[in-house]
């Protein structure tokens, strides 16, 4: 036996005595490490980072070089990283915005869901081969816009201050809560029968919760405020917000909307509280971290085999152009009343799918509703808008920086 | 059906969509918000927090309220944080500060495992109705000083900087190392047979891998560090530090050690090369969410119903007992250059059990070799030494403060 051969062998013996350990900590390594490679690559190459971190996925996962399975491990970082996404997100917008654009972004919403949504369906409807059910799941996974991603480009590409900014974050989460509801009816669509009464209570409940936090978040952290902060625990405002931000999230998903709303109030509930940037700093480091999980997770569950065929490849194409096209026209007369300038930059905003939509595909996956083949497409979708929206959005809000007064006034006006 | 039926009715059968995810929240809230409480509600008994969040595992895991199974969700937490945990204790140690005390720090760690060992060993060997190898098991459970949980000790009580803080931090990263290698030759003893020439391949590549990370490692982070700074991907250092950690915590896996020595070196590295506060702070905000899933992971496995069996009290007791005293001893011994007062201090600093001992019974218990009352045994041995150490640590080193020249002497003249 030479030296090396029995230096791997001492190895992958005593490897043994700590292996689950370490084949955890090697799986978390090459998922960080990848991702951010690929980050940097897309920073390189001028295209969104996210987009990066899921193709790392597709090419870590058992599709290509099956470096890592997909295993509750994985799964519950994921579920953390988009936790701390959205959390993250929400610590930089102001419910004050998100009231100022409230109407035009319930507009852009609604509209912005209506449109993919009966267009997804309707053209699975005639596609052959599929279910009814697949039709529904397909409309369902095209209509919340990611509020991550979008806020992701927005903010690296400096129009995040802009009119139309506030009023696509503002309608991405309307339409985020929006399209968990629809999830909610699909869900039990695919389980056999609608329960009217139940949707309707669980979107009341939600539409309250949601609205509870906005209007009293801020208020309720900024009195318990001082008594965190005499609390003999280090970091305890750090504590309580994450102690916070996942008892929303569990509250959130108990009540049948998905947790990632509940950690998204959380933050907006802090913001409004407080102006600590060490909180920021340290909420941002989480993500950070946790985030690439997410997005790396969801490229591992691709089966990339299925775009071997060509009725599948087609299929993503027609759905991708109709997801663009459907939100663009759809988000678009929503916001026709900020003129016609404005009214593209939202709807081209609005493009990138993400989170959401992925999460009806696993669900409809989940439930055995929707076939591989739409979950590909749906995660194919997601992905293709993403890549496709940054390149018009700069386009588009390029020559805003250089009127920046005229944005005000656009919004405090009609809206006033 | 009232409104209330209705509105849990509606709450439960919407839960199902988002089930599992949901279901993940609900855990991480209970698990980080129990340790929490549990943490102030020790701090205002002036104990210290960790075996609060240890606690805490307890009353939710299985043996009490059962709010929480154990699962491999939680486990991958626990590991997250255990790795953070020694990752920040590494960055704030500066290998200047380990060599320096290296040689007295070397005896204290070397006489801190061999006179544990066997009494350990040799307790469970003349006590009735244990293996030999569960003998074997107990001795190297006892073997290694919670290197987390004494530097938390310590800082919280302002010692960090006295000179026999830093032989105690030295030696029980050292004692770890050793800890980890009498893990592999018991882990190995438990499968059958000892093979003595991997085990000593093993050593010789794990002594190896520390004094090339704490020699070249902080120079080659210094070299890199430029080059991560002008990365286009946002946080690029503290991204690299990630990678690092989890990179060199693979490794440490890999080559038969703890990943958690990986991470405590690599947070060397990280301190020589750099004094970002930024990092220390991002890296601290990590650690504040992770370590508690890992000491409530700790608390959750523990069995509370072996303790109804009067002879495993008496059988803990005793182990507790000999695993003071035997530290105190042997560290003491090894000490004795620095004067009396010291080898108490640092006697005494190296009371606290932790991770380590615990991570050798659960091995034990995954391997079968050890039962659920000597798994037991190790966790409340672990347990009840970091509650007795603190009160004895405060009193040893309470005139200390009065006499902070003095100690520089102590250290520079006969190590220098």
């Amino acid at each position: 036996m030479s030296v090396i051969g029995l230096i791997q062998h001492a190895a992958l013996r005593l490897t043994d005595a700590s292996g689950e350990s370490g084949r955890i900590l090697l799986s978390l390594f090459i998922m960080l490490a990848s991702a951010k490679l690929m980050a940097e690559l897309f920073e390189r190459l001028r295209q969104p980072a996210v987009v990066g971190e899921i193709l790392a996925g597709i090419i870590i996962g058992p599709s290509v070089l099956s470096l890592v399975q997909p295993s509750s491990a994985t799964e519950v970082l994921g579920e953390i990283g988009v936790v701390f996404l959205l959390f993250t997100v929400g610590l930089e917008t102001r419910p004050g915005d998100i009231r100022k654009v409230g109407r035009i972004a319930t507009a852009v919403a609604v509209l912005g869901v209506v449109v993919p949504f009966f267009a997804g369906w309707g053209l699975l409807v005639l596609w052959p081969g599929y279910s009814a059910i697949e039709a529904v799941f397909l409309g369902a996974g095209m209509v919340a816009t990611s509020v991550g991603i979008t806020a992701r480009v927005l903010s690296s590409m400096g129009f995040i201050g802009a009119a139309a900014s506030r009023v696509i974050l503002t309608a991405a989460v309307i339409d985020d809560i929006i399209g968990l509801l629809v999830l909610a009816v699909v869900s039990s669509l695919a389980e056999g029968r609608i329960r009217y009464l139940h949707i309707a209570l669980t979107a009341l409940i939600a539409i309250g919760f949601a609205i509870l936090i906005l209007t009293v978040g801020g208020r309720a952290v900024r009195r318990v405020k001082p008594r965190v902060s005499s609390l003999r625990i280090d970091h305890s405002f750090l504590l309580f917000a994450l102690v916070l931000c996942f008892g929303l999230a569990a509250v959130a998903g108990m009540i049948g909307i998905a947790g990632i709303v509940g950690a998204f109030l959380a933050g907006v509930a802090l913001s409004e509280a407080t102006d600590d940037t060490r909180l920021h700093l340290q909420a941002g480091a989480l993500t950070e971290f946790a985030a690439p999980f997410f997005l790396v997770s969801i490229g591992m569950k691709l089966n990339l085999s299925i775009f071997l065929s060509p009725a599948v490849v087609a299929l993503a194409a027609v759905v991708t152009v109709l997801a663009i096209a459907t939100k663009l026209i759809g988000c678009g007369i929503g916001a026709l009343t900020m003129g016609r300038r404005r009214a593209l930059q939202v709807g081209l905003g609005m493009i990138p799918r993400g989170e959401v939509g992925i999460v009806v595909a696993q669900i409809g996956l989940a439930l055995s509703a929707v076939g591989d083949k739409i979950y590909g497409v749906v995660l194919a979708m997601a992905v293709l808008t993403t890549l496709a929206a940054p390149p018009f959005i700069k386009i588009a809000f390029a020559p805003e920086t250089r009127l920046p007064q005229d944005d005000d006034e656009v919004l405090d006006q009609p809206l006033g």
